[in-house]
C-alpha cells in the first residue's frame, strides 16, 4: 500500500487523485455492439446463440424462464438461518425506501394556478444480477426491493446461468423480495433483449443492476431507448481516519473492499502517519489468510494508497476530489465533519459503522455510483423507479395576469403559433 | 391530419401507436464520434477547428468566453417588455423549484442506528443552448435556475454564434437566470469540451439543454464521464378531448407544436368524431396565414393524427402507450382522470390551461423527457442538479443485533473479508 504524504499546496494534485482505472479496450466495446445490435434485429434466436457460445447451454422458448418449481427448490435448498437472514435485510431495505418515496403534491400559488407533480412508478423493470463468482443475493434485494415499493408491477430479473447451472440463494433472494419472473439470460445478450424485447423476453422501460464490462456497455448502448441506473465500476472506499480508534478494523474494512475484485479501489485518508503506518501492518496481517487474498493483495498493490494530511479539512479536501463509492468517517465527531462531504456513494459514521453492514443490512441500497459518478449520482433508490409529471393548471386569474407575458416571449422566440395558442383564448373576454 | 378510429380490440395496436421518428444515420454517429475524440484529446485546437468550420469565425483563447461587457449590451438591446416578462418568469420558475427542493434528513430506527441521506447540490454544471433559430431564451431560464436554486455554484453555458453573431435575448436570458460564465461554442465539440474540459473550457460534472442530433449523440458519448439530463427528440403534445371546449383553441394548440419543427408531434385524441373534425377544419384554417406555416404543415402532415375513441378510459390508454411530453387534458373533469395517467411530462388541466403556459410561464421546467422516455423520466429539476448520499450510523445495539446477519451473509456471497470486518468489532467485547 503506497504512502502519500500531501503536505502544502497539494490542491493542483487533487485532480488526478483517483487511481487511474485505463481506458476501454475498443475490441470490446466492437464486440458488444454487435451483439446488443444482434438481439435487436434478431431477437430470441440470437439470444439463444449466445447464450449458448457464453454460457455453454442450450436456452430455448420453453426453458428460458425460470420455473416456479425450480424457485421453491432453491429456496428449500439454501439454509433456514441465511433465509432468516435475508428476510430482515428485505425488511430493513422495505422500511429504509418508503421513508424516501415523495409524496405527490400540488399547491396553489397567489395567482390561484395549480401547481404541482404527480409521482408515477415506472410500468417495467429489468434487473441484471451477475452469475458465476459475483453472484451477489444481496444485490437482489437492493435493487428489486426499491423498485416494488417505488410501485413498481412488473419487475424481471435476468441472471446468467454458465453450464446451465442456478445459483440458489440468488434465486431464493429474488423470491425472498418479491420477484417471480426470471429468465436464465447474461451479458450484452440480455441487457439487449431486457431494452428492446423478444419473443420471449417483453421489453423493459429500466435496466438496473451492476455486471462486468460487457454488461455495463451494452448498458450504456441501449440508454436512450430505456433508462439505466449508471455505469458500475469497481468497488472503491475511502476511509478517512483522525487516528483514533483500532488500525486493525479500518485495515479489515480496507480489506472488505479489496477482496471485491483486482481493480477494487482500497483508500485511507489519515493526518497520523504513525496510525497509517499501524493500519498498513495489519492490512499486510490479515491479508495473510484471507480466503480471496490473492485478488485482494491484488488491489491493494494496484490502487491501494495511504494519504498522510495535516488536518482533517485537508482530508475532506482529498475525499471530495475522489468522490467515493463508500466513505468511513472513522473520527471522533463524525456529525461535525458530514456537512463539509460534497460528493460521496454512502457515508459511514463513526467506528462502529462497518461498511458491510452498508452492504447487508443497514438499509440504504448498496447499489451506488462509481469511479467518481458521486460527483453527479446518487444511490439506487426509489427515485430511480418513479417519475414525477409536472402538473399545470391555469386559472382565470392566472390566465389573465401571464397571458401578456406568453404572448410577448413566444413572439421574441418566432413561435407566433404559441401566442396565437393564447390569443384565441382572450377572444371570449373580448367578443 | 390523419383521423384513426380506434374500435374495440385496439389494444394489441397501442404498441406501434406513437408515430416512428425513424433511425439514426450511423454516418452521423461516426462523425460525432470523431468530434467528440479529437476535442478530448487535443482540447482547444480541435475546439477551435471545428468552430471554424461549423460556425465560420475565429475562436481563440481571448475571445472563447463571453465578457462581463458583450453580456450587458445584449441586456441593454431587449426591451423593457421582454426584459420585465424574463423576470417574472424567472421568478416564477425560482418559486416552484424551491418547493421541489428535498431537505436532508435522518431517523433512528428502532435499533438506534441512525439512517438517511444528505443533499448535496453538483459543482459544476454545463447547459447547452442552441444557437441560430431555436435559440430559446427561456430555455436558459428553464435549465439555468434549477440548477441555481439546487445550490449548483459553477454553471457555464455553451451557446454556437454562427459566424461570431450571439443572440442578445439569451445572452440577457442568461444575466436574468444569475449565469455569467458563457462560451460562444456549439455542436458536438461543445459538448466534448463541458465533458472534457480544455484549456479554455473547465470540466463540467453534468451537461444538461436541449440541442440538434449532433448535440443529442454526443451528449451520449461523454455519458458515464459526465452526467446528462436526457437525450432530446422533437416536441410532442397530447390533446385529450372529450368534445368539450373550443375547437379553435385546441386547433391552435396542436398547430403550437407542429411550428416547432418538422418532426413535432401533434396528437388528437377525442371521443367525438364531429369535434375532432372540426378540430381539424380549424388546424387548416389557422395555418393559412401562421409564419411558420411551412413547418407546421409538415409535422401535420407526418405526424399529426386525430384519434377517435369510444370512451375517456380508451383515450387515456392511447395516451398511456404515446407517454407524450405535453399532455392537455381539454375535457370537463381533468383532476378525476389525473390520477389514470401514467406517463407524460407534463400535464395540463382543463381548457385554459394552454400548453404555451408551461413554456414560458407556469413554473415547472419545459425541459421533459420527449420520444416515450415519459416512460421513464422527469421533467428536468432540482432533482438533476443534487445528489442524495446515504448516510448511516450503526449504533451499539444495531451493531449487537445486526452484526450476525451481516456475517453470515457475507459468507454466504464468499466475501471473507466482509466477514472479519464485523468480527474484527466484535473482539471488543468479547477480550
Amino acid at each position: 500500500m503506497k504512502v502519500i504524504e500531501l503536505n502544502k499546496n497539494f490542491d493542483r494534485k487533487l485532480k488526478d487523485i483517483r487511481p487511474s482505472i485505463g481506458g476501454i479496450d475498443q475490441n470490446i466495446v466492437n464486440t458488444v455492439s454487435k451483439i446488443v445490435e444482434d438481439v435487436r434485429r434478431n431477437g430470441d434466436s440470437a439470444l439463444f446463440k449466445y447464450t449458448r457460445r457464453f454460457d455453454k447451454f442450450d436456452l430455448n422458448t420453453k426453458n428460458i424462464k425460470i420455473t416456479g418449481k425450480e424457485i421453491k427448490k432453491a429456496k428449500d435448498e439454501i439454509t433456514t438461518k441465511i433465509r432468516n437472514h435475508l428476510k430482515i435485510s428485505a425488511r430493513r431495505i422495505r422500511e429504509y425506501q418508503k421513508s424516501l418515496l415523495p409524496k405527490e403534491r400540488t399547491y396553489r400559488d397567489r395567482l390561484g394556478n395549480e401547481l404541482g407533480f404527480a409521482v408515477r412508478p415506472i410500468d417495467r423493470v429489468g434487473i441484471y444480477v451477475p452469475g458465476g463468482k459475483a453472484a451477489y443475493p444481496s444485490t437482489v434485494l437492493m435493487t428489486a426491493i426499491p423498485a416494488l415499493v417505488a410501485g413498481v408491477k412488473e419487475i424481471a430479473i435476468a441472471t446468467p446461468a454458465p453450464n446451465g447451472e442456478l445459483n440458489s440463494v440468488v434465486l431464493a433472494a429474488a423470491s425472498i423480495s418479491g420477484v417471480s419472473e426470471i429468465y436464465r439470460i447474461g451479458g450484452a445478450q440480455a441487457i439487449s433483449a431486457l431494452a428492446y424485447g423478444t419473443d420471449s423476453v417483453p421489453k423493459a422501460d429500466k435496466i438496473v443492476g451492476p455486471g462486468n464490462i460487457y454488461v455495463a456497455l451494452a448498458k450504456k448502448i441501449v440508454y436512450g431507448e430505456v433508462d439505466i441506473d449508471c455505469i458500475a465500476g469497481p468497488s472503491e472506499v475511502l476511509i478517512l481516519s483522525d487516528g483514533t480508534g483500532k488500525p486493525e478494523w479500518i485495515a479489515a474494512d480496507l480489506l472488505a473492499q479489496a477482496e471485491h475484485d483486482e481493480m477494487a479501489v482500497p483508500l485511507l485518508v489519515c493526518t497520523s502517519i504513525n496510525f497509517a503506518k499501524h493500519v498498513i501492518k495489519e492490512v499486510k496481517k490479515q491479508l495473510k489468510d484471507l480466503q480471496r487474498r490473492d485478488i485482494a493483495a491484488e488491489a491493494i498493490k494496484r490502487n491501494g494508497r495511504a494519504f498522510i494530511v495535516k488536518s482533517i479539512d485537508d482530508a475532506i479536501k482529498v475525499s471530495n476530489a475522489v468522490a467515493p463509492e463508500h466513505l468511513e468517517l472513522c473520527i471522533k465527531s463524525p456529525k461535525s465533519v458530514l456537512k463539509k462531504i460534497k460528493h460521496a456513494g454512502a457515508v459511514f459514521l463513526g467506528h462502529m459503522s462497518a461498511e458491510a453492514f452498508g452492504d447487508y443490512i443497514a438499509g440504504p441500497s448498496h447499489v451506488l455510483p462509481t469511479g467518481g459518478a458521486a460527483r453527479f449520482s446518487s444511490p439506487l433508490s426509489v427515485y430511480d423507479f418513479i417519475k414525477m409529471p409536472s402538473v399545470i393548471s391555469v386559472s382565470q386569474k392566472g390566465f389573465n395576469k401571464l397571458s401578456g407575458s406568453v404572448i410577448d416571449l413566444a413572439y421574441s422566440e418566432n413561435l407566433e403559433a404559441h401566442a396565437l395558442s393564447v390569443k384565441v383564448r382572450m377572444k371570449k373576454f373580448n367578443n
